[in-house]
């Protein structure tokens, strides 16, 4: 018979793959709620006007959108816009800074690519004030990240918050004499620098109007590498005036200051970093694996500061971290960093035969596992004893307790590792 | 300026509701994982005819479409149909009898009425074999929804679960002469009977062709109660002889003495239960919140042998027991069996001013308290100290701990209860 076509681009895991990715989450959440972030559970759907107001060209084509009744509505294709309309609902119940963990799907209808989903998991932390928000929360979402990822890749992997500022940027453009317009392009260009070839990056450049002399001072500019303090100190010593520059120099330096009080080793300027989503204002950060560059950043975010606006007449700064957890599931199995194991039930009562005694034992003794922490089943089958044996390897039950008359006269059983 | 007008039966719940919700959730997913259950996160979306190709009118309705490209989807409706699709193009794979858990939102556009929901959570426990399942199987699902619904309730409210079965009921109409079309009429009608009066019970019936004998016959069945023995003991003085009849009765018998032996007190045998859905082919059941009838059931399911068949050659019979947790939370609240609490961290401290060395002390304690199990939050604000203090009541806390120089004198520091 004909099986059921799968969509392309949306995760069906099995049982064994599916235990690794809630391990994977429950780290994530964990960390979210330790650190005091409360749990947000956006709807699916909104009404398309407000969810795709401030999005872009690529969302609009991406989005799903749907009809019911008279409402046009569309689904969630991030967890931010949702937030944003939460607290621009909610603003006077809400206590900010509002600190907000998101673990949910959503949804991005792309042309297939390999590797490309259209169904994933984002993991978003996020603080929010209604009004101005201290730059130590930009360092407390990069310092989460910290957390997050030296949990998440354990000792099998090295990894690299790269950290860096739009304003300092911006700033840096401007003190070039670039036009808005141009500066823009260059931004662009910037932001792709590494998907694209030296060559390619000089001939971009070109193509954005920019001297001899402008090119090399951004390839310097964003070339600019080693200590933290040393950054900052040729940061300083390019002797940039614009007051855009100052700012974003300012707050990098509190952001850098914070993270090193924390003892956050893993975040490292890098002023190639420029996140491509329009919405950011200041603060913004990727994260790589150490050798494993090419899959992209892993988690990344930064601060925005006017996404509520068009549902509030009230200004709030947020500041965020997200991990794209269905793509970096994948990476995390194809690199090895994780594995997936067999995820059965610690201990499988297997009765030998089906009758009242055998069974009120098993449910008895499952009980009283289940209440020393450890997870059970009970296998209820009419097959023969090495069928249900291979049932118990089949299932990834870490241990069998065959249960039979010795069991029932002597009270007592053993459970046999299985592996 | 103009808030965001919210989607009628979409939950938005706040920091304080959502940390309730996820409590309750927690319940249910440990009680499925304990028992070894596995997770399945299913797809949103599937091709149109796939997932309407078992479903009937109302569901036609209700259903979500959307269009992406060449392909008709729709959106999930239940979690049944997504996981049928799942075993049918996994049977190689996976390891029967196969224990799902699947706790996640379905959508069902309905017209809004009061109370009814568009997107809620469903958490499904499902067996599913290849070939015939066991019954222990149904009294399986039932002791966990009896083992659920005891830790969702606390002692604050009693609950029954009420048992019946398909085949029972349709052997039973089988005996009184009526035609397969009156029969499943008649089914529908009782299916009804709680909902309507005494008086409509009967006209409905009257309508099915029904006489008055059989009316009466009809009435004394469904009205049938007490002890489980006892009506299992009349049950057998009916003298029934349909075939089905005598295999409902034996499929009863078989599920109820499972339930005695695991200790389930609350089930009882109820022949009023029908469930409305199709697909049911056996044991089926409810459960209501005693004192509380009028929200109706909050935990149901049952057997259904035939769901994959669309896709597979194999026979896959399943039980299931499923809970309805947006609805379950809305009524938990309303009949005051649960409570919104506050739910901040277990300490935030609050720097008085903002300095390195006041960071760094509240950072390394943070991390301290973490390592024991407590969540903290540190405050950062330019603000006075008192309206610093108002955020950690706003913010729910539980306590706060202020920290100065004394604190950074002493390396000593009181959290202090704020309720």
């Amino acid at each position: 018979m004909k099986k059921y076509e799968e969509l392309s681009g949306f995760l069906s895991l099995k049982p064994n793959e599916q235990a690794e990715f809630d391990r994977l989450k429950q780290i994530i959440k964990n960390a979210h709620l330790k650190n005091g972030f409360k749990t947000y559970d956006a709807p699916l759907m909104f009404r398309e006007d407000a969810l795709l107001a401030k999005s872009g060209g690529d969302t609009n084509k991406q989005v799903y959108r749907l009809e019911k009744g008279d409402a046009k509505l569309a689904i969630r294709f991030d967890l931010t816009v949702p937030l944003a309309l939460f607290v621009a609902n909610n603003e006077r119940e809400l206590a900010f800074p509002l600190k907000i963990s998101q673990i949910n799907k959503v949804y991005r209808g792309e042309k297939t690519q390999k590797g490309r989903l259209r169904e994933f998991y984002q993991c978003d932390a996020d603080v929010i004030a209604r009004g101005d928000l201290p730059l130590e929360y930009d360092a407390e979402c990069i310092a989460l990240a910290d957390t997050i990822c030296s949990e998440l890749l354990t000792d099998r992997a090295d990894f690299t918050i790269r950290v860096a500022n739009r304003r300092l940027l911006n700033g840096f453009l401007e003190s070039l004499g670039l036009t808005t317009e141009n500066a823009l392009r260059v931004r662009a260009v910037i932001d792709d620098a590494e998907k694209i070839s030296a060559a390619d990056f000089a001939k971009e450049l070109e193509k954005c109007g920019t001297t001899n002399e402008q090119f090399q001072k951004i390839k310097d500019f964003i070339e600019l590498k080693g200590d933290n303090q040393a950054v900052l100190a040729s940061l300083s010593a390019l002797n940039i005036t614009t007051d855009e520059f100052a700012a974003g120099l300012a707050e990098l330096k509190t952001v850098m200051q914070n993270l090193a009080l924390r003892g956050v080793k893993n975040a490292q300027i890098d002023l190639a970093i420029v996140r491509g989503l329009d919405y950011y204002t200041g603060t913004v950060f990727e994260t790589n694996i150490s050798g494993f560059e090419n899959y992209g950043s892993i988690m990344s975010g930064g601060r925005y500061d006017n996404l509520v606006a068009n549902y509030s007449d009230a200004k709030f700064e947020g500041v965020g971290a997200s991990i794209g957890l269905s793509r970096l599931y994948e990476v995390l199995v194809a690199t090895k960093i994780t594995e997936i194991k067999p995820s059965g039930v610690d201990i499988l009562f297997v009765p030998i035969t089906n009758d009242a005694k055998t069974y009120e034992f098993c449910f008895t003794q499952a009980t009283k596992e289940q209440k020393s922490g450890r997870t059970t089943d009970i296998l209820f089958s009419d097959r023969s004893l090495s069928k249900k044996l291979e049932y118990a390897a089949k299932s990834a039950a870490k241990s069998a307790a065959v249960i039979g008359e010795t069991e029932l006269a002597s009270g007592k059983y053993t459970a046999k590792p299985l592996r």
